[in-house]
């Protein structure tokens, strides 16, 4: 008998191999060195290994775990300040964002990780400013994190509507040297779990010049560009006024639209637009929950995927979404497309678990590690408890109701367990490297402080969440 | 100092009395006799009563119980049977409803009543057949419950597409006597909790004279009906092809639109038509995920709302939801219209609490009992643990961000106690009068029992699922 790290073994397994969700019954996978070495009949895996440590699935289904791929996890200490407001980001989320420093960006991304992780999520897709805390306490806890360190050249305040940026080259060059440096010294972290992208905030936010020199660094290095790309009416108009182009236009003329693109968002997009990104080889991530918070908006998330697209699913931020919870963007995606299509066979659950694994995975360029489980790939797993009221009962026949379940029922509490690299990092309600009580003692603290600071341009901005204060309906 | 039962204290309350949220900080409430006795600042209540039970709300927040006012709990054992399919009643839920029996049905009820409570569920509107098991369980469980006994003339078997019900008198008579029966025996039983109201299942599976009858029944006993009405284009083409007339037009003719009426889904109503139900004194009960996920519609609610009338919230069914929870039912109801109007601003957080409390209670005709925090009332109401990420930080100034996490980002595993008529029901994770673990055990024996029987049929109409497990997708 062979020894070595970890078996899990359960009677459910959902590997997310092959077209649809490679379903195996009464499966054992067998971990070692962080990397799945065999998944197999339980029989056959207690028979030819032995390990350390044994996660007995009794009553459990077992998947890849999560992916998140685009989140603004330093913007999770405001949560629930900017929702059910129009002109959501200068209206809702400004007056907070812009008294936040980097201790409290670095404590939000802790508190995201938290909720992240006890919901199933094992690869954090950041996106955000250079923050070195926030990917020390990553590398700390254990998760897998696609950092995407934003370039901005746009002044960062409050601008009129209608209002075009102003480009600062200094700021530009700032940021950029700064996704530089954090590819420097973080690409490859922690055995490879982090990893660095180049991440201009959007091609309404970065001059022509700074975009053209970010694609030839990021193609030097053989690293992805992740950028907002049409989100919403305010970022086109600002792309027709400044170039008389529509965004997805003119990234294609400049030639930005390729394998090294992830699109974010799309929002704006009409349908044969989002199909001509897709067939350029550039990948999608859809953020299901805060596009329908801010925007009221179904990106073409389809479209995208029936011209060959992969799309991957992200949570964006707390203020406006408002939860880090990929359980939400799957049951919310499919339920969004199928009003948006007045078609209840739009989106199926199968079909969104997907893109929360492996279609998530190849969209973010990471399906050589993870996003379904076989052997050589990466030990990122989570148990879903089947013993509780959303997931019961179980049918094996003539259809199995657990992943419809996962998707329609379940809310994330129903995660065991959360391994990745083959560690574990949660289990049953405890995180074994992180402290939560004490992140959430630091968050309330900083809230606390944070409010009276952002009082003044609050009340004076007088947008809809100061009214519904007013009116006694908060 | 007054002795009394029960006295819950809490950094915030939101009491939903008056026409917000009803906020009040630092606060405490005195329950005797199952009602609420008092609701004051904490330091007042506490000088005034003594109680044997005292719920130390530290970071928490108190609510209302949240009201479901449409259920077919008695489908609980069918989740995730039927979805992502077209044609759901004949393709996707009748293969398994069809096997099923009163013992299952029961046991459904059982489950659903777990998953709901636990969620923060206080009062279960349940329409379905007379099933004494279940209102005895109910009953012992100590929840409140409004009970529609299902009454139905159309003969229950699957008909094919544009076939026109075929009506069984007998069948007819029989549901009607069980109905009065379930009135005369349970009406105000468990202290108040039961109530009893009339339940056509639709105009199209009941003919017109028996709708007349149970009008005439409902009103001698002054007591609603609660109907489906215009719930999709399946009962609009019954209704045409009957008389000619689509189901509101022939309804109002009747004399059926008045404040006796509960009217169900408005799936297939026209915003004109919503609005003339609400202008004729009925109230609605909108069940959005189960409306989103069996047709791809986001019914008229807001059209209802604004015509005047009161709207509750409602989980339906597990196969075709799937889940009982009115969490998710308050953030799919924000989510969807802000969708359907394309406008971040539409149904915000406070209106959709309101819709799952006060606004609930009046559609269902029980505001003088409950859905406010105010002296007289009786004492249903929940705790919400603020310690946990999904509700973290908390901002008192310049807003307050609880009601928004509460609606878009908890899921309700934060519900931390919930209390019916002063009775503790569960706390903490542990239920006090019903035993999950054997609810769960008998679901699933009972699940791997019903499969089988259900086999024959569900492959033979071949629909949407039985092409899912064909193709390795479930």
């Amino acid at each position: 008998m062979e020894k070595i790290d970890l078996i899990v073994s359960a009677p459910h397994f959902y590997t997310m191999t092959g077209n649809g969700v490679g379903y195996m019954a009464d499966t054992a996978m067998a971990v070692d060195g962080g990397k799945i070495k065999a998944i197999a009949p339980a029989g056959e895996i207690l028979k030819s290994y032995s390990a350390h440590h044994l996660i007995d699935g009794k009553d459990h289904l077992v998947l890849p775990g999560f992916i998140d791929g685009h989140m603004h996890m330093t913007d999770g200490l405001l949560r629930g300040l900017a929702q059910d407001t129009s002109n959501w980001m200068m209206h809702g989320i400004a007056p907070f964002q812009l008294k936040m420093d980097e201790q409290g960006a670095a404590l939000g991304g802790e508190l995201a990780v938290a909720e992240g992780m006890a919901a199933g999520t094992t690869t954090f897709g950041e996106f955000s400013n250079m923050n070195p805390a926030l990917l020390k306490f990553m590398d700390k806890t254990g998760v897998r994190c696609q950092m995407t360190v934003k370039i901005r050249e746009a002044e960062e305040r409050i601008y009129d509507p209608g209002e075009l940026y102003v480009f600062d080259q200094g700021l530009g060059q700032t940021t950029l040297n700064q996704c530089l440096d954090a590819h420097d010294h973080w690409q490859g972290a922690g055995n490879g779990r982090i990893t660095i992208l180049f991440g201009p905030q959007g091609p309404d936010f970065v001059s022509k010049q700074l975009l053209l020199k970010i694609r030839r660094l990021a193609m030097e290095r053989n690293c992805r560009i992740h950028m907002h790309v049409q989100q919403g009416d305010r970022e086109t108009a600002q792309m027709v006024n400044r170039y008389g182009q529509r965004p997805i236009a003119f990234l294609d003329q400049m030639g930005y639209l390729d394998a090294h693109l992830i699109a974010v968002h799309l929002t704006d997009a009409k349908e044969s637009e989002a199909a001509l990104v897709a067939k350029r080889g550039a990948s999608m991530i859809l953020c299901s929950g805060s596009i329908g918070i801010i925007d009221g908006i179904v990106p073409p998330a389809k479209a995208f995927q029936d011209a060959g697209g992969n799309v991957a699913l992200g949570s964006d931020q707390a203020p406006g979404n408002n939860c880090h919870n990929i359980f939400n963007e799957m049951k919310l995606t499919a339920l969004f497309n199928k009003i948006l299509y007045q078609d209840p066979e739009v989106m199926p659950a199968w079909k969104v678990l997907r893109m929360a694994t492996i279609e998530g995975a190849k969209a973010l360029g990471l399906h050589e590690e993870i996003g379904t489980l076989e052997p050589g790939k990466q030990a990122d797993f989570i148990t879903i408890n089947l013993a509780t009221p959303s997931m019961a009962p179980v049918y094996t026949e003539p259809m199995r109701n657990m992943v419809p379940n996962l998707v329609y029922s379940a809310r994330g509490n129903e995660v065991s367990t959360v391994v990745v690299n083959g560690q574990v990092l949660y289990e049953n309600g405890h995180y074994h490297t992180l402290d939560l009580t004490k992140i959430l003692e630091r968050a309330n603290l900083y809230a606390q402080q944070l409010g009276p600071r952002a009082a003044d341009t609050f009340w004076k901005i007088n947008g809809a969440n100061a009214q519904l204060m007013r009116t006694h309906r908060l």
